[in-house]
C-alpha cells in the first residue's frame, strides 16, 4: 500500500470541505486572518484520521466531514493563540497570522476558529443525542489542550520535570486531539462501545508516538553537526523526552552540568556538545526512540477489535509512519 | 419595585452556582488566571437576564442557572481577550488578567474560559434536541462578537462611520450576549415561538440601549470641567454614536475641523473644546441620548406579548435603568 496516496486521496476531498466552510465572510479583515493558516495546506493528519476511522466502522466517510473539519479548525485555532505566546514569527513556511495581520487580529481569529469548529458540527448528520456526547467531547478536548499548553509554559521555568509529567503534557496538547479525531468519528458513526474504546486507545498513543517522534528526530536528524535547532533547544531549556530522561537520569557531575548549562542561554558550542554527550551517555535519545515506538505497537494493538478493512490497514500504516518518517 | 433588591437577590444565587464552576483546577496558574476575573464581581446582568427571563415564561429560574453561567463566562471571556488586544491595564478595580499573569497565560485563560461556557450547558437539564439549538446560538452568538470586536478595532482608523455601520457594530460586539441572555433562556424554559422572539427583541434592543447610552455618560456625564477622559476618547477618534452623528451632520468649517482634529493624539485642549463645541452644534449629544430612549422604549414593547409576572415587571424596570443610570 502507498501511504501517501492512501492519505492524499483524502486530503483532496477534505480541501474541498474546508473551503466551503471557510468562506469569506465580514469584516474582511478577519476572515482573511482566519482562513490564512487552514488553507495554507498542512498535512491534514487530524482529519485524515477521523475519516479513516469512520470508514473503518461504517464504510463511508462522506457523511464525516463535518467531523473531520471541526478537529483541523480546531487544530488550527490552537496554532494560531500558540504562535502568539511563543512569538514564533514562521508557521508553514509563511508568517504567522500575528505577523501579517497584527495580534489583536490574530487573537480574534484563533477564537473565530474555535466557534466555528463547533459550528460546523451542527451540519453533522446525527441524532441531537449523538451530537451532544461529541459537543462533550470537544468541549473537554480545548480544556485538556489549555490545560497541556499551560503545563508547556510552565515547564520551560523548572529545573526537574518528571517522565509521568511530561507524558501527561503531551498527552494533553497534543494526543488528545488525535483521540477526538479517532473516537469522535467512531461515536458519530455508530460505532460499538468495544469500538469507540479502540479509537480512542489508537488516537492517544498515535498523538504520543508523533509527539515523542518529534522530539527524536528534532535531536537525531542533525546527530554530526549538532546544528542550530539543536543548540537552541538545549539553550532554551526545551522539555523534551530526550532531556526530560536525562535530567533525571544523570548522576555525578554529568548531572550538575546538565542543571548548570541546560537552559542556558549563553551556553557555549562546547557546553552544548557536553550536554548532547550526556544525553547520549544516559541513553536518553535511544529511550525517547523506543518509547515512541511503544506507543506506536500500543496504536496498533488497539486495532486488533476491529474487523479487517482498507481502513484499517491505512490506520495501521499511519501508525508505523509516525516513528519512520525523518522530518 | 426597588430594583436593585431584585436583582442583587438573583446576583447571590448566581455567584454561588459561578463558584461551583469555576473550582479551582490544574495547572493552578491557570486556572487562577481563568477564576480572576469572574470571581471579582461585576454587575451580573446577563445572568439576571436569563433568570429573568425563565422566571418569565416558566417560573422556575434554578433549572436555568447553567445558562446564566454560560453567558457570564462567555462574557469574561471577551473580556479577558479584549483587554489584551486594547492594552487595557485594570478591569473591575483590580489589574486586568494579562497584567497579572502574562499574556500567555492570560490568551489561555480566555481560550479556557470560552471552552468552559459551553461545557456548563451539559449541566442544563433540556431535551438533546434543545441542547442543540441552544448549542448553535451560543456559537453563532461567538462569532458575532468576534466581528463586532474586528469592527471596533477597524473603525478606529476610518474618518467616517455610517450610523448603520456603527449601529451594526455594537449589536455584534455588545448586544447579541444580552439578546441570547434572554431569548435562550425562552428557549430552554420551552417559551412559545412569539414568546422566544419577544426576548429576542428585547435583549437586542436592551443591549443597544445600553451600550449608546454608556456613548452618552461618557461625554455628558463631565460636560462642565470636560474632564480627562473626553478629552482622551476624542484625541483617540474613539466612534461612539455621538461622534459618528457628528461626522456625518457637521457642515462647512465645522466638518473640517472636527475631522483634523478628532482622532488627533496631540489636539490641545482649546482643540478638544472645540470639537466638543461641535457635538453639541450638531445636536449629535442629544440625538445619542434620544437613541438610547427610543431603543429602550423598543425593549419594553417587546415584552408586551407576555403575561404579567413579577420577573417581567423587572426586566421592564431594568430597561428604564438602562437609560437612567448615572454610571
Amino acid at each position: 500500500m502507498d501511504l501517501n496516496q492512501e492519505l492524499s486521496k483524502r486530503v483532496d476531498i477534505f480541501n474541498k470541505e474546508l473551503e466551503k466552510y471557510l468562506k469569506n465572510g465580514a469584516p474582511k479583515l478577519l476572515y482573511d486572518a482566519a482562513r490564512h493558516l487552514p488553507l495554507a495546506g498542512g498535512k491534514r493528519l487530524r482529519p485524515c484520521i477521523s475519516m479513516l476511522s469512520c470508514e473503518a466502522v461504517s464504510g463511508n466517510a462522506e457523511q464525516m466531514m463535518p467531523l473531520a473539519t471541526s478537529v483541523e479548525l480546531l487544530h488550527n485555532f490552537t496554532l494560531v493563540h500558540d504562535d502568539i505566546m511563543d512569538k514564533s514569527k514562521l508557521r508553514r513556511n509563511l508568517p504567522a497570522v500575528h505577523i501579517k495581520f497584527g495580534e489583536p487580529t490574530a487573537i480574534m481569529a484563533g477564537d473565530l476558529l474555535f466557534a466555528k469548529s463547533f459550528d460546523v458540527m451542527h451540519d453533522l448528520s446525527v441524532e441531537s443525542s449523538i451530537f451532544k456526547i461529541l459537543d462533550q467531547n470537544l468541549v473537554k478536548c480545548v480544556e485538556e489542550i489549555c490545560e497541556g499548553q499551560q503545563l508547556d509554559i510552565e515547564f520551560e521555568q523548572r529545573k526537574i520535570i518528571a517522565e509521568r509529567e511530561y507524558l501527561e503534557m503531551i498527552r494533553k496538547k497534543t494526543a488528545v486531539l488525535f483521540m477526538l479525531s479517532a473516537k469522535g468519528a467512531a461515536i458519530a458513526c455508530g460505532g460499538t462501545k468495544e469500538e469507540i474504546n479502540a479509537f480512542k486507545e489508537y488516537g492517544t498513543s498515535l498523538g504520543l508516538a508523533f509527539q515523542i517522534w518529534d522530539d527524536y528526530l528534532d535531536i537525531s536528524s542533525d546527530e554530526k553537526t549538532l546544528g542550530k535547532d539543536i543548540g537552541n533547544d538545549i539553550r532554551n531549556g526545551k522539555k523534551t523526552l530526550i532531556a526530560v530522561h536525562a535530567l533525571n537520569n544523570a548522576v555525578g557531575s554529568d548531572k550538575k552540568n546538565l542543571e548548570k548549562i541546560f537552559g542556558n542561554r549563553h551556553a557555549t558550542e562546547q557546553e552544548v556538545k557536553q550536554v548532547y554527550d550526556i544525553f547520549e551517555k544516559t541513553k536518553s535519545v535511544e529511550y525517547a526512540k523506543q518509547t515512541a515506538l511503544s506507543y506506536c505497537a500500543k496504536a496498533k494493538k488497539a486495532l486488533d477489535v476491529l474487523k479487517d478493512s482498507d481502513a484499517k490497514a491505512v490506520l495501521l500504516e499511519l501508525a508505523d509512519y509516525s516513528i519512520k518518517r525523518k522530518k
